[in-house]
């Protein structure tokens, strides 16, 4: 046996990478209900890996029908520590388009120190690393320097609600003095980041139905009402050319970042060239006059569609006009907005966009405020300095534009903050084909993890 | 041996039907590249049905790579007597949705008089009634009262190109003094009806690209541009909420239907009402205002989005902004616009109206110009002669706001005019799930089209 955690990660280096790919090759994809067992795979491998490590009370929490089942595991044999509360989560993002990537996606790839699979860095490899991080104490010293939760779920990428369910239902269960969170990104490689604020996000599908049934646009063109142009005219209503969100009342309760918070954000080194040619790759970037990149991504509220179903997207040229088209559209939300009133003051005023002729429908299917963590707290400071241990520079603050729902449910329901530190990097593809994980942030964020357990511990 | 073609087709009719079923049996949808053996088997079918009938020079015409097959047949024994072409399409629609049909659209189903396929009246039930009707005078008169040349074809579904490449070609070969084309319907049930008058078609993809990759929307949602927003502000730029065309010069060639015309049309048996309630089935119409349903569907151009593709459009929350999406358009065009000229108009303003950060091209699938034909002409006369004598009723005369490309093409390249004698009926569920045909049509239709070549022999 190694003599700490430490000679563990050197020694195990291979291991970890292998234990990895086998994670990465289970397509649980929480989106795609043919995914099921894969699902199932990918919970029964996370449970073996904490009970093989010496985790306590590993446990499968099972969900109502069609939810996926959380993991759960503890060791609370430190008394008068902290309790750390870990997350991650083993489900992913559907894979499409398949053509775009340049290795399979569920056939991990590595190609100069990066590791290409879905779900590499979101979330696999980042819950991987954090097992990885406790399994060094357990092997090596037998023990942790403080205690630990684990709860991994399965439907962070679906907004699904077995995880809010659970924490409400046991807040006992999963109370912990902080959550340690890997799900975000640095701002740059090699720059230690922690991440103080989250959009909240609605997604919705919006429905608009104009015939009884689909109709040939020859015979019926220029009388009846085409759901496609309906949704063309509401979405234009609802957001406008110039990027502003034109539903009444959307930016009432919008809180601007502090003056200090916009001046840290300034002094981050961006590029909004290099961020237009390299990460997006289109020919100019849109959105709101008068806000930054940073500020239109990380603290601004967007209204964005994803999808539009219905009519025929095939070969060829089939001349209808359908009775139904759905549209997938979602809104980040920003500190102080509400979710429930963001959907109502939405609701409304696609009612009032819907042209004659058409109905249309909102379903919402998923919703979480935004969420800004205080720079103050020892466990920020602590996670800042276990950063910085390992990356040898000092920690920056971000926010992130995107939604991490657990952060709002872990404090409102167990009064538990959560500290985000991740390990992405910005160019790492996430949602988008060619995912990868940067392998050695993975063996870093082991390192880091390991640190600030210490730090807690002290 | 009957005596009379008519005797044939009374001591047959059960045969007539099981033939039809078999040939709507085959699932020949064009635009679907994976029915191509199903596409040969439907030309084999109608081939062996005119060698069996006695037709002479039956011929599978082969097209380039990835064309359907024409069957070619003639029988120009009747020295002195007119030629007439008869012009059918053994190609389908592609079914979907499938979820809405009542049978499945390959197994041909009877109930209330109406047999219910995919392709049942467009256009199967209305070239299999031609063959059928010439059979009926081959198999118990041994000669027909015309001349008779078959030219059926298997792209005009997605406007493919062989038919008119062929009909370049060999202008001899299809040579005649008339085309007659079951492929449109009538006006009301039990009304003779022919149509005098079709629209053009112009049929693209719009691509609008954004991003290099597809992109998170919460990482990069607020500076991203979205090709779906995109998409909306063109569709809307191009035609306004009124159901005006916004693309500048568009209506400059839109030639209004004479006073006569419109006289006539007012005095077909049209309720607004019933036709939004029954054939629409939607909470209004939309549409130019200052013109009715008739001249909005007949003699005024139309702009249709079919589907959009790209994206996510499967089930859950899939927070993508992709980096691409295409919308399926159609114009349909009226006399006397000209389909270039039209297509440079459309691209044109496509450009302009497509905002910064995204890049759009447009794809031209197929075009055709609208036609009008004359009311005054002696093979009119006799359509309406023929019509009248089966259904006991005056023919009267209608425009269709759908296209048959090939009318164009007979005229342009081979001099031969067409007569548009349909059977269809206006709730036949074209290109639209439960398509049928009613049966006592496709009996009518067998003997309307004996007296029409009786008529023309005498």
């Amino acid at each position: 046996m190694a003599s700490t955690a430490f000679d563990y990660y050197r020694a195990n280096r291979e291991q970890f990478l292998e234990g990895l790919k086998n994670l990465l090759r289970i397509p649980s994809i929480s989106a795609l209900p043919e995914h099921k067992p894969d699902v199932r795979r990918a919970v029964e491998f996370v449970a073996n890996e904490l009970r093989a490590m010496g985790m306590r009370s590993v446990e499968i929490i099972e969900g109502q029908e069609n939810q996926n089942p959380l993991v759960y595991a503890e060791w609370l044999e430190a008394p008068g520590k902290p309790t750390l509360l870990l997350y991650g989560h083993y489900d992913v993002q559907p894979p499409d388009p398949l053509d775009e990537w340049k290795s399979p996606p569920f056939e991990p790839t590595i190609r100069d120190q990066n590791i290409y699979a879905r779900g590499a860095v979101d979330d696999k490899g980042q819950t991987y690393l954090l097992l990885k991080a406790v399994e060094g104490f357990l092997k090596a010293e037998g023990k942790l320097p403080i205690n630990i939760k684990f709860l991994i779920e399965g439907e962070e990428e679906t907004g699904g609600e077995h995880i809010e369910q659970y924490v409400t239902a046991h807040p006992d269960r999963v109370k912990a003095d902080a959550a340690l969170i890997c799900d975000t990104e640095m701002f740059a490689p090699d720059l230690p980041t922690l991440t103080t604020g989250l959009r909240g996000l609605v997604y919705t599908e919006l429905e608009a139905r104009g015939a009884g049934h689909d109709l040939h646009s020859g015979t019926y063109g220029g009388a009846a009402p085409n759901p496609f142009q309906a949704l063309a005219e509401i979405i234009t209503g609802l957001k406008g050319p110039n990027g502003k969100i034109r539903i009444p009342g959307f930016y009432k309760r919008v809180k601007k970042p502090s003056a200090k918070e916009l001046a840290a954000w300034k002094r981050l080194p961006f590029n909004e060239k290099e961020y237009l040619k390299k990460e997006v790759g289109s020919t100019a970037l849109v959105g709101e006059k008068g806000f930054s990149v940073l500020e239109r991504t990380w603290a601004r509220p967007t209204f964005e569609v994803h999808g539009i179903r219905g009519g025929f997207t095939g070969e060829g040229a089939k001349t209808v006009i359908p009775a139904v088209a759905t549209a997938k559209v979602s809104m980040r939300l920003v500190p102080d907005m509400n979710p429930k009133e963001a959907i109502r003051q939405y609701t409304a005023y696609v009612k009032k966009l819907t042209p004659k002729g058409i109905k249309t429908a909102v379903r919402v299917l998923s919703s979480a405020p935004a969420s800004v963590v205080s720079t103050e707290s020892r466990w920020i400071a602590a996670a800042a300095n276990a950063m910085e241990q390992v990356f040898r520079k000092q920690t920056v603050y971000m926010r992130s534009g995107g939604s991490i729902p657990i952060v709002g449910v872990f404090l409102k329901h167990a009064g538990v903050p959560s500290v985000l530190m991740g390990f992405g990097l910005p160019d790492d593809n996430l949602h988008a084909p060619n995912e990868k994980f940067h392998l050695p942030n993975f063996y870093r964020g082991i390192e880091t993890v390991a640190r600030y357990l210490m730090l807690l511990g002290q």
